[in-house]
């Protein structure tokens, strides 16, 4: 199955999440409105939302139950993207304006919180206590994450666990508790929400693997935003660390990172692209996610063999061959 | 009794609470433990927690299950406070130097976004859905009131019932919760928690009005940072509404805040302050305070006559004084 076929399969259950979006970000004021809907309108994978309703599967699935889980982690998600564009400075995300650059950073600032506060009023409609906790637990941790992500600016001695520990927080996390929301507010026993965890934090570490390897190799066209983005604003990913281990290509690479970071404002980073894709670093970052997947995909080896349970390891196999 | 006799009568409670703070702010990351405690050992007058703490003695006072609703609510308090620093772009604040003055504005956006959502963590540890969803429904509307502040800065043609609504949001509505979940939280009536809700909404109401005079009237010393910083940023206040209104300063007023509007940098405002205060916007502004500290009293009318409700309509009386 493609994953166009599968999105095409839950189009219906997706358009339900789709209209509460839409209707949670609608509020009574005119212009916190146009900036929410303004992000929803760029669009986005609703990946969480995916995996809310898959995991749900496995239990009593409930769609009036599981849209309020999955709203309220896509708009966490959506938030974290709002305040993100002011850190990062990004003018565009999906191929739009990003709220900082269309209104100003306050707007931004503020719209991430208020959509932030709206995901918890969502979720609070659900009166399972252990969802709450486990959502503000992964809460803390996400700016655990975005935080150590500013200290680790451009600070190419980091170690490799330095940045799986970062990505953990910053994205495997809330891919993780997605499964094991979806799992719980459908009432699943505990084993099988942790298996749907381990299943959500392991395919969240190849995503982001991925998504990393993307902005190193992609075309404008398929990011959304200029590619190397990320080294320009000093984040040090997988490939770039492992490219500073291979000793053709590190003793020109350092130097070219160094003057991206004294470069006042917009510097070029051709020559860092090239030489990170000369090194050995593109195909051990690729390796590591293909790891990451077969872990994901043993993490449902337990489950029932429901249709879900293939779809999950169908979207696995897409994450790993990066065609999304 | 004076204010320092109540905190020194409620001395033990609240240590238990700045303990609390302390340890919850005490992260397993470092810098943002710092920013953090940085921020809380700069103090405050800890008012919400103290409102907490009283209306949970209407009910079943139980200071482990109240210090939960307590600690949030001053920490959703202290994560606006570092937002609004940002916002303001504000040095100073309680004397001290602000998170995103000492650090950046990139760091005070992640410590503001860690603070309020470890106040999430420590209450849903409260097992009372009624609680999560107060704190949410307000936490959205206080982002609306943040918005509605930018939108309305230096409109010098908005209503008072403008500048009413906008504080309703930016503070009564805090105030008004604390009461109310103290109360919730303690087991009290539907009636009580909605009358102590009445009492911190219109002590809340005239705690903002005192704020904002205390911006024009008062001293560097007294405020924590420079006089006239309210009307510097663009936010046209009530006193100043009001001295809008007064036809033998209006119309030097309107171009003095023009010009402050068109200055690049740190405008003079001692020629604004100097209009503002011979006109009848203090007085009026003043008077107004103290129709919502009546108010206040009279929600309390109905409720029990224990120690608290002389604790509460003594702190009512402090605010309608400014003595604080």
């Amino acid at each position: 199955m493609r994953l166009l076929d599968l999105y095409a399969k839950m189009k219906h259950d997706l358009n339900v999440i789709e209209s509460e979006l839409e209707a949670t970000m609608t509020s009574d004021h005119a212009l916190l409105s146009e900036t929410s809907l303004h992000l929803l309108k760029a669009g986005g994978k609703r990946i969480r939302p995916v995996f809310v309703l898959l995991a749900g599967k496995f239990g009593n699935y409930n769609l009036d139950e599981l849209k309020k889980v999955a709203v309220a982690l896509e708009l966490i998600h959506m938030a974290s993207l709002v305040h993100d564009d002011v850190i990062d400075d990004a003018d565009t995300r999906r191929g739009q304006l990003t709220v900082k650059s269309r209104w100003d950073n306050r707007i931004a600032m503020y719209t991430g919180d208020y959509i932030h506060a709206k995901a918890l009023l969502t979720i609070t409609d659900l009166q399972v206590p252990q969802v709450h906790q486990v959502l503000s637990k992964a809460m803390v941790q996400m700016c655990i994450g975005e935080m150590e992500q500013i200290r680790d600016f451009f600070n190419t001695r980091q170690t490799v666990r330095n940045y799986f520990l970062r990505i953990r927080r910053k994205t495997a996390l809330l891919i993780a508790i997605s499964c094991q929301l979806g799992a719980i507010a459908a009432g699943c026993s505990n084993t099988t929400a942790q298996n749907l965890y381990r299943f959500g934090y392991n395919v969240g570490m190849a995503f982001q693997i991925g998504d990393d390897l993307l902005d190193l190799c992609g075309t404008e066209k398929q990011i959304g935003k200029p590619p190397g983005s990320d080294i320009r604003q000093g984040n040090i990913t997988l490939p770039v660390l492992f490219a500073l281990e291979d000793p053709e290509v590190a003793d020109s690479l350092l130097p070219e990172i160094e003057r991206i970071r004294n470069t006042e404002g917009q510097a070029g980073t051709v020559r860092a692209l090239e030489l990170i894709k000369q090194s050995s670093g593109i195909a051990r970052a690729e390796e590591l996610a293909e790891r990451y997947i077969a872990k994901a995909v043993r993490a449902l080896e337990e489950l029932p063999t429901i249709s879900a349970k293939k779809n999950l390891t169908d979207i696995a196999g897409f994450i790993a061959k990066r065609n999304y």
